[in-house]
C-alpha cells in the first residue's frame, strides 16, 4: 500500500470582504487535515478586499479542496494553490555584473532557493562570469534588429526555459507591452533609484544635481509604463554633499543587489501578491 | 428597545499548538456575528505553543464568547479578552526630561492613546514640566529612606491611580522583586543600550571605552533581574570616533525616546504578549 | 588691565580651488594665535571650488584676521566669521502640532542649542501649546487677505524679532519669492516626502496610491520655487500594504519632526553651507 | 631627461596635539609642491592627541618630504607616507562560503580595489568556488595537530604571500597570540554578532534565547583578546519573535558580509587609523 505523500503548499487567497472569511477556510483546511503553518490576512477596507496567505501542510486533495473553499467564499475569488516547490528563473542583463553576481553566489551557496535555468544577454561581457557557475548564457544581441525583432529572438531563449520569472538584473532595454503581457506580474526588474524619484534614465546623475541625502532602490514587476509597475520592494542608503554621481551610483549598486535578492526571495517564496498596482508582501 | 453597543475588542489566546485552532477560534467569532478586523498568529515550533491575537468588532456576549472558546481549546489555554480602551499610566522619573517631554508632547497632540495619570519622581526638577500638561507630579524622594521605605512610598501614590501600565520614563532606581511583582509584565523600562550590551550603570562610558560605532536603546517588561526582562523593542543609532562619552549620551537620548514610544505604543495597543522572557508583538 | 576674552568663532572659506589654500587658511590662524577645535573641509572639483569649515578658539581680532586671510586667498572668495552664539528662530505654524512640539519640548531640556525667539500662526490653535513655555505666539490669519497683504502681516511680527533663521514647521502656506528673498538661505521647511518624489500636495496619498514601501521626509532651504530648495536632511522608514494613506501621514510625522530637529541642529551649529542648489553639510 | 612621476600618497599623521599642526603639515606639503585631494583631523581632547589624515597628489621625494615634517610636529609622533597602491591580502575561512562568496564577486567586477592573493581554509568544500576565480586556495588543515602547529603551517603558507592584510572570512579557529603578533593591526575579523553583545560561540542562538529585536556584525582587528579588538565597522538589522536561531543566522549572514566588505574598503584605502582599542575611521 502507497503511504500518502505529505506536502507545503501555499493557499492565496484573493476575494471580496465579508464576514466568516478567515472561519470558512480555515474551516475547510482542517477538515481536510491539513496543518496551517502560517496564517497571514489583509483587508483592504478602501476597496473591501480581503488577501490571505495560508502555508498548509499536509496530504492534498487538490481538486476537492478547491471546490470545497469555493463553497465557502464569494463569488468572484481568485484561489491559488502553489507547491512550494523551487522556482526557475531566466536572468536578464546587459553589461553591469553585481546584481547578476550577487544572484549567481547567493544561489551557490543556498542562500536562494532558485533554480537559475539560464542568463539572457544583450552584450557577452558576462558570459564569463555565468559559466564559472555552470549556468548557460545566451548572448542575444540587439544590433541590426529593431525592437520587436529583438524581443522576438529573446523570447525564442527565454520561451525555452518555461521559467516562472524572468529577473531584470540591470537589463536596460525597454521592454514593449506585447513581452510583458507574455510574462503577467512574472518580470521583476531592479531600478536604481528610489521610486517615484528620478524615473528615467541616469536617475544617479539627476539624484546628485538635486543633491539628495539619500539614495536608493526599487525592486518592482513590470508592467506596460516604464518603471511603473507595483513595487515589491525598496531600500535606501545615506549619502552626503561628497559624492560625485559616479561614487553615488557606486554606493548605489549594493542597495540595488541588496534590493533584488530580497525581492526575488519574497516573490519566490510566494508572499507576494499583486492587487492593482500594488503588491501586498505577506 | 435598546440598540446592542457596537465594540473593538482584542482576543489574545495562548495555548499549546493543535490542529484546528486558527478554524475553531474564527469559527467561534463569525458565529457570534464578531468582524474579524485584523487577525495575526504565531507558533513557536520550539516549545509547541500557539499566539494569537484576533482584533473583533461586533456585539460582545463575553461570557458566552469565552465559554464557546474554551470548547474549542486545549486545556491550560491562556486567553483574554481585552476591551479597546484607552489605557491608564503611571509615569515614573528621576531627573532626566527627554523622555517624559516626549511622552507628555506627543500626548498632547494626540499621537499617544493613553490617559497619563500621574507623574512620580523622585527628585522634583520635572514637575514644572508635568504640571504644564495639567497632569499630577508627585515629588517622592528617596533621601532618608531605606529601598523598602521608598518603593512603600511610591506604591501609596502608584497604587490609588490604578494604572495598567508603570512607564519608567529614566526612572534610575532599580525595584525590589516585591515591587516588581505587584505589577507583573505592566512595568516598561527604557535602557539606555542596546541589551545585553552594556548592562549596568553608565552604558555610554562603556559604550564609548569599546569604541563601539553603533549606540542603541531597549524598551523591555521589568523582571526581578536588572536589565534582564523580555524586550520589546530595540533601535540603533551609528555613531563614530569624534563622539566622547557625553556626545553618545546626547545622541542616545533621542534613541531612548523613540524607542521608548513606540514601545509603550505596541503595548497599550494590547499587541505585544509575554511568552517566557521574550515578547510576540504582532 | 582687562584680559583679552576666549572666544569660540567659526570660520567659513568658499573660493575657487588653489594649491595651498589649508596650509594658508591654517597659517594664518596659527599666526593669531587661534587653536583650530576641528577642521573639515571639501572640494568641488566638478566646479573646482574649495570649502572649508574652521571652528577656532582665542582671542580673536576680527579685522586684521580677515585682512590676512584675503592675502592667502583667491579673488572673489566667500569668507564669513560667525561667532559661536545661540541663534535666535522664529517658527511658522499652520494647525499641526508635532513639528512645533518637538522644538518646543527639545528646547525646554536643552537639546537644542537656540533662542524660540516667538511662533507665528496663521491659525490660533498652537497658542495654548506654544505658551506653556512662556513663548509668544502671534496669530495672524490669512483669511480675508490675499497673499501679498499676509505675508505683510507676517513681516511686521517676524522682522521685528530679527530671527536668524525662519524655521517653518508644517507652515502649510507658499511663500512668494518676495517674502523668500528677505531671508535668503535663512528658511528652513520640512516637507512631508523623500523629495523630489511627491513634489506637491497631498505626498502621502500619492506615496499611499503610488504603494511604495518607504516614505520620507526632507528639511530644505526655501528658495523660489516649490520644493525646490537646496536640502540639509532626508530621512526616512519602511511601511507596508496594511497602511493606509492616513497612517502613513501618521507614521510620518515622526520622520517629519526628527528631520526639522537634526536639520535646524546643522544650521545653527554653522555646520551647513549652500553652494548652488545643494548644501554642504560638514 | 625624465619627467618624474606624479603619484597619490596617503600621510597619516599621529602625535600629540599642538598648536599650528594643520598649518605645519599642510604648511610643508606645500612647500613640497603637493596638491591636498582631501584632508581630514580628529583631536582627541581626552588623551590630547592629534589625528590627520592627507590625501596628497605630486612628486613625492619622500625622504625629504618626512624630514621637513619631522621640523613642524612634536617629538614621540608616528608618521606614515603610504602609498595608493592596491593592497594585497589572504583570506583565512574555514566552512561557510557567504563572506568569502562575497569578497571574490565584488573583487571579480572590479568593486573591491585589492588583490586577493591566496585563500586559506582549514576545511577543502571552499576550495572549488575560490578557484573558480582562478584564486590559489590551500587547505591547511588543524585535524591531528596540536593549535601551535597548525599555526605554523597556516602562517608557512600565508607568510609567502607577503599579505598587506589577512581577512578572517568566518575562519572559526581562535588565533593565539603569537600568531597574532606576526600580523600587527593587520587581521580583520568579522565577528556574527553585536560586539559587545553575545561575545564567544553561537551568538546567534544567545540572541535568539534573550529575544532581541535587532542582530548585527562586527567587523574589528584582531589583537590578543577573543573578540576584543579595534572595531572598525558594525551594522544591524531588525529581527521579531518569529525568527527562530536559525533564520537568525540566515539573515545575519548578509550583515555579516556587508559589514566585513565595507570594513576592508576602508582599510585598504587607508582610512582606519587604530589608537589604543579604538579606531578612528577617516
Amino acid at each position: 500500500m502507497v503511504k500518502a505523500l505529505t506536502e507545503r503548499k501555499v493557499l492565496l487567497t484573493d476575494c471580496a470582504d465579508a464576514q466568516g472569511l478567515i472561519a470558512g477556510i480555515t474551516g475547510v483546511c482542517f477538515k481536510h487535515k491539513l496543518n496551517i503553518i502560517k496564517n497571514s490576512e489583509f483587508v483592504d477596507n478602501f476597496q473591501g478586499r480581503f488577501f490571505m496567505r495560508t502555508e498548509l501542510e499536509g496530504v492534498f486533495n487538490d481538486d476537492i479542496l478547491m471546490e470545497d473553499l469555493q463553497q465557502v467564499l464569494p463569488a468572484n475569488n481568485h484561489m491559488s494553490l502553489i507547491s512550494a516547490r523551487r522556482k526557475r528563473i531566466v536572468i536578464l542583463v546587459t553589461k553591469e555584473a553585481h546584481c547578476l553576481g550577487d544572484l549567481l553566489m547567493k544561489n551557490f551557496y543556498g542562500a536562494l532557493n532558485v533554480d537559475i535555468a539560464a542568463v539572457v544577454g544583450n552584450y557577452d561581457n558576462l558570459q564569463e562570469l555565468t559559466e564559472k557557475f555552470d549556468i548557460p548564457f545566451h548572448h542575444v544581441s540587439h544590433e541590426g534588429l529593431d525592437r520587436h525583432q529583438h524581443e522576438q529572438a529573446l523570447l525564442e531563449v527565454i520561451d525555452s526555459y518555461q521559467a516562472d520569472y524572468l529577473v531584470l538584473a540591470k537589463f536596460m532595454r525597454i521592454l514593449t507591452p506585447e513581452f510583458v503581457e507574455r510574462y503577467p506580474n512574472r518580470i521583476i526588474n531592479i531600478h536604481h533609484s528610489f521610486l517615484p524619484a528620478f524615473i528615467g534614465a541616469n536617475p544617479y546623475r539627476q539624484a546628485w544635481e538635486r543633491g539628495v541625502k539619500i539614495i536608493g532602490a526599487t525592486a518592482h514587476f513590470v508592467n506596460n509604463c516604464l518603471d511603473e509597475g507595483p513595487i515589491i520592494k525598496q531600500d535606501v542608503i545615506h549619502v552626503d554633499h561628497s559624492y560625485s554621481a559616479l561614487e553615488m551610483a557606486k554606493a548605489g549598486r549594493d542597495v540595488e543587489k541588496s534590493v533584488l535578492s530580497r525581492a526575488l526571495a519574497l516573490v519566490i517564496n510566494d508572499q507576494v501578491v499583486v492587487h492593482g498596482n500594488k503588491t501586498i508582501v505577506f
